[in-house]
């Protein structure tokens, strides 16, 4: 048994996989990732997500230069998430140029968005 | 169209709610929540859940005491996750008696438990 083997992978399997800065803690997202996906990002220390839309691996930042770099890599109690500490290069997360994808807040029945564009996304990709 | 309508449910019905400490940015832990469950964590400033298991609401700390009060609600960039700032009552998060669930770190291709069990799961529930 590998450690792999020690994840409870969903129906498709997947794993939510959240990315947190690991000096501010702020999340900067969450995004799936597979068996390949999580092993080489133990490997690689980098953020590798496996895309649900395109359907292969992801290797954050492989466009934008937006690159994940692993400083921790954590398990929960049930072995169905995963949290990683990260140096986001660039300072960005988000494919809107937004440090972190969770810039809506809830405000009188409302989400609002609070945080800035840092870089036009046309600029990144 | 309400803020409710904004999210992008799965196939289930379901978003995952990631549960953040408000002051300290430590993740506790991450669940999830179907419409009435997000509706009613907004109204009552608490963390409620549904649970896949149980197929049922789940009002955090219900049992345990380990309310998760709610101090903002954020909403990701495709609408598919939630994460909350919240003040953990008790501490204690996880149903192992750990403050978080994610109490397990990456180590030498192992999965290592390196945080404390703050009160035995004996007394808890």
């Amino acid at each position: 048994m590998t450690w792999l083997d020690a994840v409870k992978w969903d129906a498709d399997g997947l794993i939510p996989a959240i990315a947190q800065d690991y000096k501010t803690g702020r999340i900067l997202m969450m995004a799936w990732m597979n068996r390949e996906a999580l092993e080489l990002t133990a490997k690689e220390q980098r953020a590798i997500y496996f895309s649900r839309s395109r359907q292969k691996l992801w290797r954050k930042g492989e466009e934008s230069g937006h690159v994940q770099k692993l400083h921790e890599l954590r398990l929960d109690c049930d072995a169905d998430v995963i949290v990683m500490m990260v140096e986001q290069l660039g300072g960005i997360a988000c494919h809107t140029g937004r440090e972190s994808c969770f810039y809506r807040v809830f405000e009188n029945n409302d989400w609002v968005t609070v945080d800035p564009v840092l870089k036009d996304p046309k600029d990144i990709y």
